[in-house]
């Protein structure tokens, strides 16, 4: 168990992110500067309440899996892929993932990095998740066994791929409700990186701000649909089943595609309304099937209308999405991306795809070859960015995540 | 009175968006097919308490002073700088504000747009403000009285303005605690300007998420510092001297500065704690200033150490952002910025500096210009984006932002 599951896991973190900064501020340099009653917030008024904070919650670093996966997904994501330096060797490799472990486990607490250069920030965790992949070339680098899946994905026909937004060595997923905390986390790790590792590409996403919609309401996308409603669900069998691997080093790791998918907003704001709910086959205004007056009812993929054509139509992105078999499926845990357009662009918009599954061979990629031959949402959508990594398991409290691999 | 302060205002708002959405719901086009129960938010399971949601709050957008200055600043902003196209005369001038007007007033209060492409993006107002700003280009084109200070600032030495970052005719500034509702109104807004003017520059910020740290609490820029204190308060009769311009067709407006001002965060951390406390003239730890003990105790610019120096050095920022004249005053609403770094950069990151000031060339220049002279922060701070625009007043609800200039 990792335990990284629940708002209530979060709040016994928060004792002990306390506990923590108080061996903090009496061992650790530049932090010893710092009064905890100070820098953490203005200090209630008399007389006001001291609530809790959202910015207080913590999710337990060491554990069976590594945070991030399970985890409910965060306001806010940043997503690092670095490319080893020639000079990278196991040793080197067994080194920087000591340092970068050590980082996670006291940002994600709360708890200023050693050597941390601006501490006062370190202490917001808001559900702080620090999630590390490791991709083909690192895995060859350190001489192991490199699971038949972790490689570039196939071709596909809809992809234009850029470099600039594609594979890496190291992946780091760092996840937060705060921006300022995913800021500064994703700065103190990369700093550590510098002797081992150059940046690749950086990638930002984002979701509805924590306590702005009632929590467990599904994320909507750029496109105002409702968007990740079927998917296996955290704490079940299938899930277990769906997304961790079980196999060497990689036992209770998972597989991460990454897919940065351009949404062209303007062409789908051409289409009216019944058009881009066919286009999925599910309403835009709850996200029910076109059968169903629920968001979570079930599709009826039988139905048909008065004059014999099917209700939710052949070329709809949910039918062509779903398999028969109950091994082909991925856990979706996609972020929206809304930069800043460049040129005479008018939006530069779309979906950080990220999906978590055992077998990336064996679960996305027929899936993804399936909405590649048809897909009416392929309109309206290009993938312009694409990488698979392996998440290794999570480590102990005296390891580090890649031990299994690297140990 | 605005009346967009407090957060009381922001509930009374949410009652009146209600009834807004209602209206909206049985009038407006495609909102018509929104149920607002299932668009809002997931509805709370029996026995789950139904919480206000932070989503929920409304800041007015009719009022004496448009919103947004005043406005306690929210997590999250974009700042979008337009050029008008040559064909926009005062007539179209006029147009294009009752669209954005109009626009504003409707998702400000959670109300899809007219013939807005995703309404149900528009549900979740999380304190929105739209705020429109003139450059000296559009004033010029509505044969308007330019006050004198609405031009390019003079030149400092400290500057290495980019094109890409500077000037502009219109300036939409949209703010919101949920990074959702911002993207949402950004594009309905720019969409409304498509036949009018084109995108310039568009530029993101963020503090701490809403919720994350205690209401009240001075935010922290990059460079970990408490960045605000000294600050004239809304409500106060300071505050309205300072930053309510009273002549002609501004009256009740103000004048903004933008300055994107990048940090070094490199260099910053080569420094030590000390030398970094002392080039500001505060502590880190609690803002507090070299002779004090608490954020908002005075500086005392007389104490000097036992070997005869200054406590608060000559060259510190907040000495030399000081002035004796009690009306060389700004009113400071800055928000930072992260974006992903380009080629071999380690860190995109700066300050998106934004001030109010009711005349730019009396309150803003000589501090600009005393700052270029003397500080030692801008060893660790170069301004590569500069702008200034007339921030007209708030309008009625039969009128549009602008109607005193064009109306
Ligand atoms: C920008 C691109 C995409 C958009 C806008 C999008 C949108 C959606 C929406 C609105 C749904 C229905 C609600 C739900 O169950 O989540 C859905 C379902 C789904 N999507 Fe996507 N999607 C995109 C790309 C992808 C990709 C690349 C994959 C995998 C290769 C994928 C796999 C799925 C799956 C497995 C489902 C659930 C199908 C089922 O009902 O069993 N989607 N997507
Ligand atoms: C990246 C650039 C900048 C940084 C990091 C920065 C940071 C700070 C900090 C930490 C303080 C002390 C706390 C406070 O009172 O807010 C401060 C004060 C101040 N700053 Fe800046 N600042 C920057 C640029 C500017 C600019 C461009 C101006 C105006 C031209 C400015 C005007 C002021 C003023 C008026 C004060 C209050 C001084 C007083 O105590 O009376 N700052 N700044």
């Amino acid at each position: 168990m990792a335990g990284d599951r629940s708002a209530d896991s979060g709040r016994r973190g928060s004792t002990r992110r306390r506990f923590l900064l108080g061996g903090a501020v009496a061992g650790i340099g530049a932090a010893t500067a710092i009064g905890a009653d100070h820098v953490l917030n203005r200090r209630p008024a008399e007389g006001e309440p001291a609530a809790p904070l959202n910015g207080e919650e913590t999710v337990p670093f060491h554990g069976v899996h590594q945070a991030g996966v399970a985890t409910p997904a965060q306001a806010h994501a940043v997503l690092v892929a670095l490319d080893l330096r020639d000079s990278t060797d196991a040793d080197a490799l067994r080194r920087m993932m000591r340092i970068l472990s050590d980082d996670a486990a006291r940002l994600t607490q709360g708890v200023p990095a050693l050597a941390d250069s601006e501490p006062e920030l370190a202490v917001t965790p808001a559900r702080l998740t620090v999630t590390f992949g490791f991709g083909p070339g690192l895995v060859d680098r350190a001489g192991g066994t490199r699971p038949e899946w972790l490689r570039a994905l196939p071709d596909f026909g809809v992809d234009r791929l850029r470099p600039e937004f594609s594979d890496g060595d190291l992946l780091i997923q760092v996840a937060a409700d705060d921006p300022m905390t995913v800021a500064h986390a994703v700065r103190m790790l990369l700093k550590d990186t510098r002797g081992f590792a150059s940046v690749r590409w950086t990638q930002r996403g984002f979701h509805h701000a924590h306590g702005s919609v009632r929590p467990g309401t599904t994320m909507r996308n750029l496109f105002g649909q409702i968007d990740g409603t079927t998917n296996p669900q955290p704490g079940t069998e299938e899930f277990e089943r769906l997304v961790w691997n079980t196999e060497g080093w990689l036992a209770g790791g998972t597989g991460m595609v990454v897919r940065r998918i351009h949404m062209d907003l303007e062409g789908w704001d051409r289409l009216d309304r019944p058009g881009r709910e066919q286009s999925v086959g599910r309403y835009l205004s709850n996200g029910a099937p076109l059968t169903g007056t629920d968001e979570f009812d079930e599709p009826d993929f039988e139905a048909t209308t008065p004059i014999g054509f099917p209700v939710i139509p052949e070329f709809s992105h949910v039918r062509r999405a779903r398999s028969d078999d109950p091994n082909e499926k991925i856990f979706r845990r996609a972020y929206n991306y809304d930069d800043p357009p460049s040129g005479s662009e008018i939006s530069n918009s779309g979906l950080l795809f990220v999906s978590f599954q055992a077998d990336v061979d064996r679960q996305f990629v027929p899936l993804q070859r399936r909405l590649d031959e048809l897909d009416l949402l392929n309109e309206w959508t290009v993938p312009i960015g694409s990488a698979v990594f392996a998440i290794p398991p999570g480590c102990a409290e005296d390891g580090y995540v890649g031990d299994t691999l690297l140990g």
